[in-house]
């Protein structure tokens, strides 16, 4: 595979020279800015075997770079190996950006290439005009690795179908109505829809056209008097063609999403979402048309979950907790009987629990099961030849999910296996008083997820820890596990928390080769209380699945800390007790007995 | 005077007229952007009556308006009674924003003027963007208020003086060297310093040309081969014009800035901090040069205190401590003996107390002193008509500053002067626990601000309290009590945290009516400790003054709040009882007493 790699790089130097290109850029995105594209687009991974969700790969004529995060430091480390790609670990004060390392690379003249299908618009300019300062080229018109990729997977083409109101809560009809009237707020008269989640959100359909997401290769214009869904053809039965056209929607053919932007007529306001539109489409649009640069209103609309929706969470979640009970009695007694478990069996266990659950259709991710050191690799994922064996000692972290017709989960647990030490409970203590603190806080209406990032951080942090990601990721309904434009992380994001939204809540910690914690549940967005202050809102701890209490070090939790799992734990008995069998039953009464 | 507001305002809108302008901005500021301006450019002051250091009126044939801050919504709304002129309080919700009340209030083709000199070139250019939309023209080169203002002060033109490198640590030399390195990281050739802060601290000069800061009118000029101070002639010394020109400093006459700037040779790269530039002056740039948007250099450079700044902190820390025992000392005794004492009597006695301590100039702002239902108006400043009589009851919050040679202080005490309610002594707590929670905080390098305002704020959200304004500002060495970049706000601000940075840390509550209470010491960033996880920072708190633990509901706080409160207590003891009485020392040992 090294030695392929290798060969793949001297292929593409070829390429590039031919095209006198000095550096050229492979992200991992594909024209809707995914961040799970599908196999057609995995040019990064093809190019470099790097196998992590997020990561940017720089081809010059000496020099092999992959761009990439915290999360994947460990495992870029071992997949790059021999591969003659230098790792760049992003965010640590000694690393150069991608831009830097072009400025520093390139002389004046030069020029950098990109596929501008894969490169959003609002990265496209900026990295522009930095490059521009040392009057170096930035060309986004060239597919290099078209040239030399002869097995490329093709444009997936599974069906889609409809998820019916009863699920959604709202028609088509009156999303695009929502979505109108926001372009109207904003003064523009259309927007283009290029992300995936956006696109099966307002038309509401879902396809198969990614692994784990539920997503259409689809874009869509909108605009009052004209709404098309562009896609490919062969995609879309009879019945579901039907009921678009009912809804007002126009079929148009994926292929020509360029030349219907191409006629836009002159004068058009039109509102682009520059960080989730690629170049290329982007520079189709007339320059004659005035250019909105906005967020997407459904990208926003998308993530305050109605009634219907939040209704469908706190199925899915009872339903989960269902399988997640199951899976730990399991798990107990393959280690009491000493039958053998490995992470990837586990994470089968996991995957059939949950699949004999109604309306589930798969998991949300590729589930991240890691035994003892491997729990310290963020995105860890289990192959044959790690795949390690569980022994009845020692943390073993689940981070997995599901996706279910009317909603999604996504949660993290990490029990001892065996007897736990004093500074593993320690550890998993304060990543615990980092959870409860989030879970509980009120805060209010205006507030980001940045100002409240450091309520899951405060507890590792006064004892110099740290974890690198962010604390709380958007997640969709029935939609992508990771959606936006909501988060609670570190970096600023403008965007406020409003009522209905659902976000994890995921503080973590890591010990290098030892072992990794992370405690993750789903929360929702809710009105809390009205004082002459203004309005308050909280969160409602949406995910039901008990917490290993045998790895908390008691003294360090507050009475309100404790107070607050007692009643997470009554909670987690209540709704999942009356599904579960009286055996099950005393086993998780055990589980979440109140602890003083 | 609600009159001579009406009738300014008329003569106003005749120019306005006679100028073809349909919208007349009035801003707070002069030409260097300051906070606080001198006299001369008081404009905002002198067309509304209205005296907040913050607040934009805008004026059109029909309407006009205040936009200000959440300081100032009881003052601006007591201040503009019978003017005519409408309070927007800023940052609700149902308040349009000054640009949106223009794009709503003018038809297409309209026109808006403001004086360029007083207005940034950031927000100059955002303005113009929103406007053009509606196709509204912006006219920045017309200065209206200069018409009608015939009583208008002059530029102020009191002498400078040199602060010596005894106590600022650097020589300008120095400081020019490490602006010069920075332009060069930058890739810029040269620089222009606007704010007056920037220009006294590279240049080591200190002035008395606007109130209470210590700074000098004056322009910059930098670059690694010609630096240039733009000041008026009659400033200077001999002596200091021959300090600055051993230090290769040009001096250059202060209305002759645009002149220079218009000269700059073709291809020259000038690094421009947009929101700390007049509009004006950045027009003067020529064409031909490449404008390089970035903050500026020196402001950075000066928010991080060299050792010789810091150990002058602490000393003047130690000099206000002394002053304040005093105060509370005598406030004490007149309540005791029933001698009057008021809010502006208060004020003047601790800036004499404070005046008998080496080295110090003045106040280092116009002291907020309320007395009960004062204490809840942010900004309040006593006047003769509203001077309230401290009775031996209730709650007295003191916010005050001395500005030394060799330092800055900042800080608000509220006490009680009497038996304190139960509900006092909660919301107190409440602050304070705030305040602690700050205070001993521990955060990774990179951190910003705005990451941490909560710990400040938590314990008042979880009551449905909230407080509108900042936790903390930046606070400058012998400058200005108020400076940046560096914060600690609810609004994000990218600038992170570093060793030496200065900031208040200022959580507070107001009942409106009843009473504020606010908490403010002085705290410095430093390095804390390193971990496999990085480096961590911490603070330590400078200001040395007692905290009132009558006010304290003991209960509510943790055994760890509770032992910072008695460490801090032992430190401001030990710290002041060498240059006390033995009367002041029994004093403070009481008032400093351990609490369990």
């Amino acid at each position: 595979m090294k030695k392929i790699i290798r060969e793949r790089i001297e292929s593409l130097r070829e390429v590039m020279k031919a095209n006198q290109i000095d550096a050229y850029i492979i992200p991992s995105s594909d024209p809707h800015l995914s961040e799970y594209p599908a196999g057609r687009w995995k040019s990064r991974q093809w190019i470099s075997g790097f196998t992590g969700s997020a990561g940017t790969v720089v081809i010059t004529a000496e020099k092999a770079g992959l761009w990439t995060d915290s999360r994947y430091f460990l495992q870029a480390n071992t997949q790059l190996e021999g591969t003659g790609i230098e790792l760049y670990k992003m965010a640590l004060p000694e690393t150069p950006t991608l831009t830097e390392f072009l400025i520093d690379e390139l002389d004046k003249g030069m020029k950098v290439g990109l596929d501008g299908e894969t490169y959003s618009a609002a990265e496209a300019h900026t990295l522009q005009k930095a490059l521009e300062k040392k009057d170096i080229q930035l060309d986004t018109s060239k597919d290099l690795i078209d040239k030399i990729w002869t097995d490329r997977p093709p444009i997936p083409a599974n069906p889609l179908f409809e998820l019916p109101v009863e699920i959604t809560g709202r028609t088509v009809t009156e999303k695009l109505n929502d979505i109108n009237d926001k372009l109207h707020e904003i003064g523009a008269d259309c927007t283009l829809l290029s992300a995936l989640d956006e696109i099966a959100w307002t038309f509401n359909i879902r396809g198969n056209d990614v692994e784990y997401n539920p997503v259409v290769i689809s874009y869509a214009f909108i605009s009052e008097n004209e709404t098309v869904l562009f896609i490919q053809p062969n995609k879309l039965t009879m019945e579901v063609a039907d009921q678009l056209k009912k809804e007002g929607v126009i079929l148009g053919d994926y292929a020509k999403i360029k030349d219907y932007v191409a006629k836009l007529p002159a004068g058009t306001s039109i509102l682009i979402d520059m960080p989730r539109t690629n170049v290329a489409l982007f520079n189709a649009i007339p320059a004659n048309c005035r250019i909105i640069q906005e967020s997407s209103p459904a990208n926003y609309l998308k993530s305050i979950k109605n009634e219907k929706e939040i209704e469908g969470f706190r199925n899915v979640m009872i339903k989960d907790g269902i399988a997640l009970t199951r899976f730990y009695i399991w798990l107990e007694e393959q280690m009491a009987t000493g039958e053998k478990v490995t992470e990837i069996s586990a994470t089968r266990k996991l995957s059939s629990l949950r699949a004999e659950q109604p309306l589930c259709i798969s998991d949300s991710f590729n589930a991240i099961c890691g035994y003892a050191g491997h729990g310290a690799i963020v995105h860890y994922s289990a192959t044959p030849d790690t795949d390690a064996t569980l022994k009845p000692e020692g943390i073993f972290l689940m981070d997995s999910g599901g996706r279910y017709l009317d909603g999604t989960t996504d949660i993290t647990r990490t029990i001892a296996l065996g007897k736990p030490t004093e500074s593993m409970k320690k550890d998993f203590t304060r990543v615990l008083k980092g959870h409860i603190s989030l879970a509980k806080c009120k805060f209010p209406v205006g507030t980001r997820g940045s100002q409240l990032d450091i309520l899951a951080r405060k507890a590792l942090w006064d004892a110099g820890i740290n974890y690198l990601h962010g604390t709380g990721h958007g997640i969709g309904h029935c939609l992508n596990v990771h959606e936006g434009p909501q988060s609670i992380r570190m970096e600023e994001n403008p965007v406020k928390l409003a009522p209905g939204m659902v976000l994890s809540n995921e503080p973590a910690m890591y010990r290098t080769n030892e072992y990794g914690i992370r405690t993750e549940n789903v929360i929702l967005v809710r009105e809390d209380s009205e004082t002459e202050y203004g309005k308050f809102l909280s969160f409602e701890t949406l995910t039901l699945c008990y917490i290993d209490t045998s790895l908390i070090h008691i003294p360090m939790l507050s009475v309100r800390e404790l107070a607050w799992l007692n009643k997470y734990h009554q909670k987690v008995y209540e709704k999942l007790a009356p599904y579960l069998t009286e055996e099950e039953q005393a086993w998780l009464k055990e589980k979440t007995k109140i602890i003083d």
